[in-house]
């Protein structure tokens, strides 16, 4: 990590605010990029954290933005995995081409590494009941899983061309502190924020669906991992991970734990299923561990029960 | 194939024209789309066979173009394999939105089936040796192929949410008749043309790059099996199909044929090797022989014999 300078898109999210604090807690230098004219609370007056304000799609000059960097981090989310199909050819023609943008600054800027946030809950898409490996066959049933593969397809594209070195995560439904929950995006804090004390919880379909849920805490160590951990000379890396528990939980099973750790009593607010759901993902981190001694090391209940009191904490 | 009435986008090109002429010749009512005022002059004057000019990208209304369809053939190209890489961010920012709009459009018009003309040169990468299966690994290392694999992974979409029937059509290097020889695709003609009086044969690298070629009668079969032959009831049909005749050959060996089935000398121009060329490509069209009953029919000689005398005929 010596000498690194990392550039984070997608700053002002909820993974975004995470890496750029263990990055600086790692002495790191850090640009956060993000839409909002300055940085989340949790990043303000951080020492050696750099806080630029934009959007990708009107970038005028990427080049200016990614100089001077070692590692980019591209964070940047592309809508939901439903909404996308309410209109899906606006991901292609909206979401991708900045990006594509963005590999030939990298590549111009000699970037020694991007990594980049995938979705290991969308580009499967129906892959039954088991841990889903790396090597599955990639069937999204969204506009955002076919988003996310593709840009996929363009960094190993941009490394076989030009030699630009990336790592892909393919992560898991992550929760935690600093998950905004009044989005529409992350369970876990949708569920303590309603339990305590935010009305009904809402829920799409029966509750069944199974998803693969992971500490935040655990996914930035794994965008460290994959960031700055070296293969061993001659060994041919890999450059495509998952990023999951390895365990599935149902919707209604979360929100059981989640009333249980709470001591609070949940209230249901029942809409029709969607269609961009798969009914079951859960996936096989064998690889990300085998290669880098990444585990998983935050527990289910205390990682609910430390997200519920970031939640209660006063903002 | 009765009440069919099918629309063939791309059909000024080689492919295209070739499979109108197929489609008439079964009886079926065709219109021809393309970016020509008027037809190539194989189709000029065809009985039941309309031609509409235009091009997809300015389309202002899809929905009139694709009305009172039932089949609808996507042959549109998007650029070539090599020059699609001196602007990979292209292909997604201009190819892809009218083709999913298209889309949008077959589902609103109850088309009953769509069938598209992917790449099996480009959608898989680098492959070794031996034939590939449609399950192999699809790593491309050009953006022409990622644009190919991103519409693929579109028409799953819109059969998931819409129910819009589809096949995939992974198309071998096809030659043979109503091929343009002064294109940059297609390495048959373009030798024989030039074996024929036209010139020096343009070599890019070491003429050691192996393709599988197939002749257009056999390509043009394979998109009449997947359009109009239905599955036993209960089967649960493929729909992504290799197009290939399973054989190898390099380009010298192209050449070194070419020469002797017309008796001409070759005169070689010899240019360095293309980045977005993958060095073995052979498909395994195992699935598509056994679904159904299709399989190669013109031997190689017999097809290079007759492109030539295409090629000699005077127009």
């Amino acid at each position: 990590m010596k000498g690194a300078r990392c550039l984070v898109l997608g700053a002002g999210g909820f993974i975004g605010t995470n890496l750029c604090l263990a990055l600086r807690a790692a002495g790191i230098d850090t640009t956060g990029f993000g839409r909002k004219s300055r940085p989340p609370p949790a990043l303000a007056g951080l020492d050696r954290m750099l806080w630029l304000a934009g959007s990708i799609e009107s970038l005028s000059d990427p080049d200016a933005l990614v100089a001077g960097h070692t590692h980019v981090f591209d964070l940047i989310g592309a809508g939901l995995p439903n909404s996308s199909n309410d209109n899906p050819a606006q991901i292609v023609a909206d979401g991708l081409p900045p990006k594509v943008r963005l590999l030939e600054a990298c590549r111009r800027q000699g970037v020694q590494r991007t990594v980049f946030a995938s979705s290991g809950g969308t580009v499967y898409g129906p892959a039954g009941d088991a841990p889903i490996p790396e090597t599955a066959a990639t069937e999204p049933i969204s506009a955002y899983g076919i988003g996310k593969l593709t840009v996929e397809k363009y960094l190993a594209l941009y490394r076989h061309l030009y030699g630009l070195e990336y790592r892909v995560l393919r992560i898991a439904n992550a929760y935690g502190q600093h998950q905004d929950p009044n989005r529409e995006q992350g369970l876990v804090a949708a569920v303590l924020h309603r339990l305590l004390g935010a009305g009904a919880i809402p829920l799409w379909g029966d509750g069944a669906v199974i998803r693969d849920y992971l500490h935040i805490d655990d996914v930035v160590a794994a965008f460290l991992a994959v960031a700055f951990l070296e293969a061993e000379p001659g060994a041919d890396a890999s450059r495509l991970f998952n990023v999951g528990s390895g365990i599935g939980r149902s919707v209604l099973s979360v929100i059981e734990d989640a009333a249980r750790v709470t001591g609070c009593r949940p209230i249901l607010d029942r809409h029709p299923g969607r269609s961009g759901d798969v009914a079951v993902n859960i996936l096989d981190s064998t690889r990300l561990q085998r290669e880098t001694g990444w585990g998983p090391r935050v527990g289910w209940e205390d990682g609910l029960a430390r997200t519920a009191a970031w939640l209660r904490t006063p903002r």
